[in-house]
């Protein structure tokens, strides 16, 4: 089971993969994920590219050595910049982490101002440099509006290249949800079953909306693996239990980010890096059958939950073959119907005013 | 090739994985390799062990969060703590980071007192609290001479479960071979061969001694991965090349860890993460066929290279079964034995310094 990763050789192709705010915190955590094979395969060679301001070239320069010195089996070149061109040109993978970060005293909308600054500059080398098939995934943040700003400004590439991250918190409820299953220890009676069930037990939540307190975790069709089947938490959960998974669960979610960044002083950096590597794994190579993720996405004419076109917004989805493809016909509670209206709603404020602070699509 | 690596079930044990420095940066490095399963296998669920000093009970919190979100399919259990017995009690794997820092103007004396001092409180805990069969890494500096320490101190436990980090040096050289070789376009000649060799088409190279500057990195016997075959590096360099990689390329490796420090204002962290991944998962699961690497391990009485008892020296080593073996019947060059002379010299004054401190060995 354990993989000497090295041993795979007859490589098939080399892809670019390019990460901007290369010498920040999640770019760091991110890397080894990238460069250890699992997220695009042992069978493609990458050229690692990394953009960072100007000013950050040393801690550039560290970054790169350590690569070096990391043994990869799949790196066979790196590009650290701070020259937009250089950055972008042919890269296949954009992994959008270059952000301004919120310092004190500082108003939303300036934070916002300044962020979609630098997406704009970003897309528009996009635009210019990268590979046609280019995927993107957009992490700074507020990641679903600058997503937007992004497709709208490299209008070349296709829509659906485009995402944000909010795998982030689809497994922050997983995890807490393992937690819970645990802690009522519900597996004990089953041959067998360790009492304890990991966050890999647990598939089939989904966040919904916006990567921002507004999101919709929900873990109704939740489903559990135990003693080998995988059955629906409703089955495991008590009546009790069943209040926790629509109430505290949801805030917890919601909140998970600020209590981190409170107790670390620093925001998610480990985690992050976890789900962006997931995130894009699931989107290249597919995600497994029967199991369904979260991802931010552009919603289009057809979308099926009465969700309104032009945001991106985050989604139950299935991948292979490279596309995703939005989970159809989940049924959602009352409840759960109310909060997505909200984060909607607050979508489409931010969408409105982050296009406001370009002048407009037209701008764009 | 990706590895859906959620979808491995039948866990067959669980083991206890204790981290020392758990809230430094080190850790934070290293564990998303072992949360992910790729060090100890999918089929090993983990209770993960951190312990670090008052003070950083916060930052610890928050370690435990990220990993409770990052969706690990292994972890079934976190323990954070300040408290030694807590810590190290039933561990079957102890890494320890956890050492002092060399402050500004610190004597490298004071700072060996400091960290025998951590060591040795560490190593009783393992003493009394410890799987009997638990594996020991020392990563803290000076890495021999405290694993060393360790092992004194633990005494109830064997001499061979006792190691030092020197996979780090051993990545970095090969990363600087294939480097060169990349440079030299060595393979350009060769069908369906790229120009770029990755770190993991060279093996076989060695660090002798201490994880210091007066270690001895010896590439001499590499070997390199050409179209599916491995061949002498001596094949593939040139007269002039050959100089190189008893010359410079040895100065470059030891003077490596000074010189990334110096562009990040931050020690390793990423590649040492790597390499201590790497240094466990070979120990536990073996190396793979024809491969050896590098291990600080206790020397015994019937060392075939004349290297002198009872200190800790880095040796080529085969792994299997659990168990490491030194690599026998290298040659070395003269100018790779002076060089092994002189790093000896330095680990037994080391240790007579170290030991001078704790009163002499009859104290530990």
């Amino acid at each position: 089971m354990i993989g000497h990763e090295e041993h795979n050789s007859a490589p098939t192709a080399t892809k670019r993969v390019l990460i901007t705010g290369g010498a920040g915190q999640i770019a760091y955590a991110l890397l080894p994920h990238l460069i250890s094979g699992r997220v695009f395969g042992c069978q493609t060679r990458l050229i690692v590219h990394l953009l960072d301001i100007p000013g950050t070239e040393n801690a550039l320069r560290g970054v790169q050595m350590e690569i070096e010195d990391a043994a990869s089996p799949v790196v066979v070149g790196l590009v650290t910049t701070t020259d937009l061109r250089t950055a972008f040109t042919g890269v296949d993978y954009a992994i959008l982490l270059g952000g301004f970060p919120r310092l004190p005293g500082m108003e939303r909308k300036e934070l916002l101002a300044k962020n979609v600054e630098i997406i704009t500059t970003h897309a528009a080398a996009l635009d210019d440099h990268a590979s046609r098939d280019v995927k993107v995934v957009v992490v700074a943040n507020p990641a679903n509006t600058l997503a937007l700003v992004a497709k709208k400004r490299a209008s070349s590439l296709p829509a659906e290249n485009f995402s944000c991250l909010t795998r982030l918190d689809h497994d922050r409820l997983r995890g807490m949800v393992a937690k819970k299953l645990t802690s009522l220890r519900i597996s004990s009676s089953i041959p067998e079953c360790s009492a304890a069930i990991t966050a890999t037990q647990v598939r089939n939540v989904a966040i919904w909306g916006n990567h921002s307190s507004t999101q919709v975790p929900s873990a109704g069709q939740a489903q559990v693996e135990l003693g080998g089947k995988w059955v629906s938490i409703h089955e495991v959960l008590q009546e009790k239990d069943a209040a926790w998974l629509h109430g505290q669960l949801v805030t917890s979610v919601q909140q998970r980010g600020a209590e981190i960044l409170a107790a670390r002083k620093l925001s998610s950096a480990l985690s992050a890096a976890s789900a962006i590597s997931k995130h894009v794994r699931d989107w290249v190579h597919g995600t497994p059958e029967g199991e369904f993720v979260s991802m931010g996405v552009f919603v289009s004419k057809d979308c099926t939950y009465d969700i309104p076109e032009d945001i991106f917004f985050s989604f139950p989805v299935k991948c292979k073959g490279g596309q995703w493809k939005v989970v159809e016909g989940l049924s959602l509670s009352e409840e759960t119907r109310r909060r997505v209206l909200s984060t909607v709603t607050e979508l489409v404020e931010e969408r409105d005013l982050a296009l406001s602070l370009v002048g407009g699509a037209s701008h764009l």
